[in-house]
């Protein structure tokens, strides 16, 4: 029921999950309005269930207060039905304060695990940085850092089949001894880890280049300021060209020949291709979306959620945390 | 005797300084490397003098050590002529670390700064955005931010010619209940000075839209990270464009025809049209340029340093951090 785009995107694009991997969803909000959509769905009705809710969590509302005071919104429904095994894991693409409240708040951290953190799936010419965290954690205390470093790279090893990821710290200077406080102290303890900790990692090289690395490491208000400005960037990169291209006759020409490349390139950059983002150390699963998700994003969230599932992603997340925390 | 492209490229961009604005420039450095230089340019002696320097402390140096044992190296030479009034400030594309600590150590700071910082100008599309601070400083104090405001928006007013600059704080959401712990106290004392803060700015904002600013505040730990991330994926982009295009005949026909679309997008974010950034908060002028300055920098910088000269910035920014801090 959250969501810019309305239910009529989450029901087409969870639908279009049913058909193409046979996925088997629950779509938690008004069953009348969800009743009147999937109507036009002729699926197989084993493959898709509805739960009731009638309270949505607003884009705007402060989360602590919005998830005391709404517990059948339809967030905190979907978290439940995680919790008490009726579903193997939970997409939103509302509120993320929220999201994440109700997910801690009805399924619970895994064991040991100090914070839960967001991993954000950014595109390398070869490849994937896990960006771990992507902003759920300001202020975060060092062992936090390597916690996310810890889960990230189970995430990058049991779904991306990464055997051995490189895992980095995100810095000011790739010498050991750049850095604040924080990431300094987290540094020396990563090296500490049985991880493959490949030390500081610059701003330059997240999207490419030699010391790219599998997951990358850092706070929260920083992860969340990274990504928002190279998305950013990228945006004002490709006004400007479509402004500009469109001035000339020969520009409008030029572009005309290149669409498979600006295309090539936009296909790349969009984060509906991984349906959203996971907040790894939550017991069971349960992936953010972006505000705007349209139905490709809730169509591969699905998929990856019932991925996580079948991959058992938290009994690994467990398990890993429990033997390198 | 530093930078990347060496004492060649320096002079070349000096001289064209000289010759397109009439700058006098003082070339600090081996003096027969120079002269050998510099007899190929044929310009009135009175616009060039030569200070010596046998000594250059190295890209990889650090910087603490490097200043207090090389006391004559060519950054210090030309930190102590600004001190003792002989030049109205100094460029180095040298070391970061040891420009900030000659600056530091032989000008010494403007009376009432805790920390001086480093602005670095981000092209909008219209307009510019001054970012404070862009890596001198990390683990900042609230007042310190407070500070870095007042400096950006006085070199945004007295340089940049906008009237009543408006101020941002970098944060991970636009709320004022947004920011770890050390944003959420700059942003409370932020709104009791006089500047024109806006509030928080989130990391999409930077290169363009409604909510862009003149003066950006962040810590130097953050302002580095996200200037080399964003350097880092617009290079990235151009760079898959580039491999794209070259696929086909019909890409490289297209690319072509949108050559000077390219060109006007790639001279838009060529920090080698400001110079370099300078260091805000010492006594006297002092600019930080790239490690790959070219010529073009060199005669920006050397043009830069003048302006701030002849507009009195320091005395300026005297003056704001006695009012305001």
């Amino acid at each position: 029921m959250s969501g810019e785009l309305g239910p009529e995107t989450a029901v087409h694009g969870c639908m279009q999950a049913v058909r193409e991997f046979g996925s088997k969803v629950i779509l938690v909000g008004d069953p009348e309005v969800i009743h009147d959509l999937l109507y036009r769905f002729p699926i197989d009705s084993d493959h898709c269930d509805v739960a009731e809710s009638f309270e949505v969590i607003g884009m705007n509302e402060m989360p602590a207060r919005a998830v005391r005071s709404k517990k059948n919104a339809s967030v905190m429904v979907a978290a439940r039905m995680v919790k008490e095994g009726r579903a193997v894991g939970f997409f939103s693409p509302g509120n993320t304060g929220a999201t994440m409240a109700a997910a801690l708040w009805e399924m619970g951290r895994i064991k040991g695990v100090e914070r839960p953190a967001i991993a954000t799936q950014i595109p390398r010419e070869e490849g994937v940085t896990v960006l771990m965290d992507s902003g759920a954690n300001v202020d975060c205390k060092a062992e936090w850092l390597v916690q996310f470093g810890i889960m990230g790279a189970t995430f990058s090893r049991e779904i991306l089949g990464i055997t051995k990821p490189r895992v980095g710290l995100l810095s000011n200077g790739e010498e050991s001894k750049k850095g604040d406080f924080v990431t300094l102290a987290a540094h020396r303890e990563l090296l500490r880890t049985s991880l493959n900790f490949v030390g500081n990692i610059e701003g330059r090289d997240i999207y490419g280049g030699e010391r790219s690395v599998d997951v990358l490491v850092c706070d929260g208000f920083i992860g969340n300021i990274v990504l928002k400005a190279t998305e950013g960037l990228a945006r004002t990169i490709f006004e400007l060209m479509k402004k500009e291209i469109h001035k000339t006759a020969l520009g409008r020409t030029g572009a005309m020949m290149l669409r498979p490349t600006f295309q090539m390139i936009k296909d790349r950059m969009d984060y509906a291709e991984y349906g959203g983002a996971p907040l790894l150390g939550v017991q069971g699963n349960c992936i953010i979306g972006h505000g705007s998700s349209n139905a490709k994003a809730f169509k591969n969230a699905v998929r990856a959620v019932e991925e996580f599932g079948r991959r058992k992603l938290d009994t690994h997340l467990t398990n890993d945390i429990r033997d390198m925390s």
